[in-house]
């Protein structure tokens, strides 16, 4: 079961990166599981009227780092080690969806898999899968 | 060999995508490869001391834009279809050097390999693989 | 929906991979997924008492394509762009069973993501992302 | 510099993976890099005339492990954590050259860079990335 709730990470990230709070809206935290809203950014957009990759990579590393943080608790220094994302289709310049899902929590390593969507239609258009470094005695 | 030199390519991200041109700054261009250094900037700045990974993921995913423009010549449209980044060691917080090679020029895809590195020291920091997809008749 | 059932795709394995047929039994077929085991051969088994690395990608491998040709239709040139894997537990000396989901089916590629367990355990052994291109006018 | 030359290695894998032996020969250790050929079989090929997706992603696999047993030292129980690889063009039917280039050795993981070429060109037919993990201790 997470150790944190959707409203403790939500004051754990206020405090502590205030910078990266607005930039993505966590909704719902679940067993291995959170949910988060990336709202639209004007700069998102690319041409052809898509939203950027770098701004999917972001949030794909971002909300497996809330549901490490959710799952083993308010631990700052787990790093990502690898990251691989798959573009499927283009966005829509609106905002983004994303599901993160455990698949294992160990000792040194976490492994998650998102789903990115448009909040507006449920196809993919993008999938990571992402492995952060849980640092020792964590 | 490549259709558009440093001075080509720095001239057409000037005009295309101003906001992006001061983040990466192209260093040289080969026959299928690119060099580049990010500036630093303080917001890349993580816990510990280290630059954020989806700055690192950004550049990237840039310098093999870069690539595949030097490459196939002015089209804005190619766009990311995967990358895959490992993280070796926490990047020093200063600038940071990217080399892209080209591993593969199709019609459709384009792959490179990506090997990023502090500017004052030789030692990888991140790996990454990338994949562009290439519009029809470019 | 699938453009071939269970059976028929596993006649059709039978008649043009008959060395493959045995390799890894399909157990079923739905909208955009499919379910198979790959039976325990003493030559996967690698120190430790686990099952090689290789064993599981080729898993991952087949079961894409199992999966892309009940999609698609009798496609047999169908060919494997990329594949990542991530491997989270020692597999147990037995059976595994591989469920794969379609994330994109799209005219050129299809992307899938493929689940790996031990027949007797829920628990992710490995976890692949696999990347088929599809020929023309299939 | 190494801890095994390319005949420790080879007299190694001869005494304990007998079975493996013949599938990969080790042309040259350096460094952090290592060479070596696999022989062509007949039940690599694949519809089309060329090898097998899975043939090389064992290559890749293989080649990894033995590099890392060249640099540690004779430690059985390293295990893949994570491959990627990307394939580029129809390999020839005929032996497989793949060389590794060591791009982190910690404690704990190593990682490294593998270009598979057809021993008759010096086109890349695949790339990958493997992580393998490093029993404590070793």
């Amino acid at each position: 079961m997470p150790r944190m709730t959707r409203d403790d990470l939500d004051q754990f990230i206020q405090q502590r990166f205030p910078e990266a709070h607005g930039n993505c809206e966590i909704i719902a935290v679940g067993d291995g599981t959170l949910e988060a809203v990336m709202p639209f950014r004007p700069e998102f957009l690319r041409p052809g009227g898509t939203i950027s990759g770098p701004a999917l990579m972001g949030l794909a590393d971002v909300v497996t780092y809330y549901l490490v943080l959710a799952m083993i608790g308010p631990v700052e220094l787990a790093v990502t080690t690898s990251l691989n994302i798959n573009f499927m289709r283009k966005p829509l310049p609106g905002p983004v969806r994303a599901v993160a899902r455990l698949l294992k929590l160990g000792k040194q390593l976490a492994i998650a898999e998102v789903h990115m969507t448009s909040v507006s239609s449920d196809a993919i258009v993008a999938q990571a899968t992402v492995t952060y470094s849980i640092p020792p005695g964590s």
